[in-house]
């Protein structure tokens, strides 16, 4: 039921039902007329609709590194859905990974007036942590924890372990892993960390893990890292992948290698892509609730902005995360 | 080569060289010593992110359908591109496909003062043209070819149309297809004609085309409906989907029926999917150019932003599509 469904059956513009609602001025014959089949359709407009359209509307500042990347994506639906129900606009500022154009649109967003800034964050610098200590607005960074600032998280470290958990408990010994570069906390220290956990926790030597970065999260890299690994490690028989996109590249140089996944190998990545139910086997990976990062970045957000005086703890939340089996390990 | 290396080899501070390239005042001893850096460096600041940092900045809207999805996010990443490198910031609006919010959110970035708008266009409607025509800034379509509006669109039904053909040449003749809601012109319509082209060009009925629409552009929806197709037309050999999403789906149907893809029946999708790359078989699917459409759309806004004189003819772009044969038709 919309404005000119309303319209239609009142025999009216879709211009008065507007002006109806908004209570501007109508002749009585017509309000008439509206009112009935209002009253009768039982018809409610979509006040949050109705406000961007007449009201008051803010800016949050959201600064992304790539916004392409499927990640991203689903962060920047949550934060969407949790301010735009509160009728704010995300000025989006997308950085490709340049720490200098990330500076740039936290200073660019302050002087445009938005009313607080949600950072999808990639690597800690010493500068980054001064302009966000110095930022007149709040900010909540996620992805990333960052000392001293309000973030919402996913625990990495622990979605890496148990994924190499699940590997060791199979009998395997010759776990190899496929990371990311280490200037990205989460995704390249975290992750790499916690496949180390699992191994020191059952008696091997994690610092021993045979590892190599790639230099983006592609099959492409996936690939050329795995017969990389391959080439140095011919016993392994046991492969975690920093993303489920890196794993479909090691999947390939595995098959190509002759290697059977489940029998000969168990390959994990991390991240859901749903992609992972369509190849064969099945990939094994850890499920984030990334659109829930960004709702709960949201929402923290609008909290920061309802108190009165600053000052008050830094919120830090780490979202949990489900492993979703499906054959590979 | 940042601000801050440059001021570790002046021994001075980054705040220092940073008012040495925006002019500011300075020491003549440290100025020098900066100088002398810049010059044996060859350092030269990135004048994006200066402007980003120091100048004014203004702001383009984009109203996007549902930001969470692959396609948006390319074209927005498009659009970030271009408009970022001219120091423009994104206002995003997200419309989960609510023609309400869509209409609410082009009241809202003309009040907020946008300098022109994108829209990732999706369903039609009168009171949505009649809104673009009201605009008082410019604006450009993408994704759908909407009447006497600027617009770059993908060319859906001569991908679609390429598709049906192939399998046609194959010596398929029993083809069906799933499709989406015909309130979405390019991915409804267009797409749907284009494989009915193909059947009358072959002599065939195109009227009778045996077809379905999905209700979302999912998996599951994929294979529920090529569950009713198989049931309803026993001898389809062939099945074009609206989606690479979709197509998984019913690839995965198709397997269940025990229908051997390639040898029994061809499959094909639409959107280049990645992840077509990692199915066995794999899909052959067509690729648009979501990126490109977002440059453009940027590029075509920029040059209304530049044009002294309104009223000139209106601008609507095609980008083209590349097959991609990845052996399952």
């Amino acid at each position: 039921m919309t404005i000119s469904d309303i319209a239609k059956m009142a025999g009216v513009s879709s211009a008065a039902v507007s002006r109806y609602l908004n209570g501007g001025p109508l002749s009585e014959q017509k309000r008439t007329a509206i009112r009935e089949v209002v009253e009768k359709t039982g018809y409610h407009p979509d006040s949050a609709a109705q406000t961007l359209r007449t009201g008051r509307v803010h800016q949050v500042g959201v600064i992304a590194p790539s916004i392409g990347s499927q990640s991203v994506g689903q962060i920047t639906a949550g934060i969407a859905g949790e301010l735009g129900a509160q009728n704010y606009l995300l000025l989006l500022g997308n950085t490709e990974l340049d720490p200098q154009r990330e500076l740039g649109y936290l200073a660019a967003m302050q002087r445009n007036h938005v009313a607080g800034i949600i950072l999808l964050g990639s690597y800690y610098s010493p500068q980054l942590a001064l302009a966000l200590k110095n930022c007149r607005v709040p900010v909540v960074v996620t992805g990333q924890r960052f000392p001293e600032v309000a973030c919402v998280y996913n625990d990495d470290r622990s979605a890496a372990r148990e994924l190499a958990q699940r590997m060791l408990e199979r009998g395997r010994r010759h776990i190899v892993y496929i990371g990311g570069t280490e200037r990205d906390q989460a995704t390249g220290v975290q992750r790499r960390e916690g496949v180390q956990d699992a191994l020191n926790a059952a008696g091997l030597d994690g610092d021993a893990l045979p590892r190599i970065c790639c230099t983006a999260f592609t099959m492409e890299e996936g690939e050329r890292c795995m017969k990389e690994l391959l080439a140095c490690c011919p016993a392994l028989d046991g492969v975690v992948c920093v993303t489920d996109t890196v794993a479909f590249g090691a999947m390939r140089a595995l098959k190509q290698a002759g290697r059977k996944i489940v029998a000969d190998v168990s390959l994990a990545g991390i991240g859901d892509s749903w992609a992972g139910s369509v190849t064969e086997p099945g990939l094994t990976t850890v499920q984030f609730y990334q659109k829930q990062v960004g709702e709960e970045a949201a929402r923290m957000l609008l909290q920061m902005l309802e108190e009165k005086e600053p000052g008050g703890p830094v919120r830090q939340v780490t979202l949990g995360y489900r492993v979703v089996e499906r054959g590979s390990i």
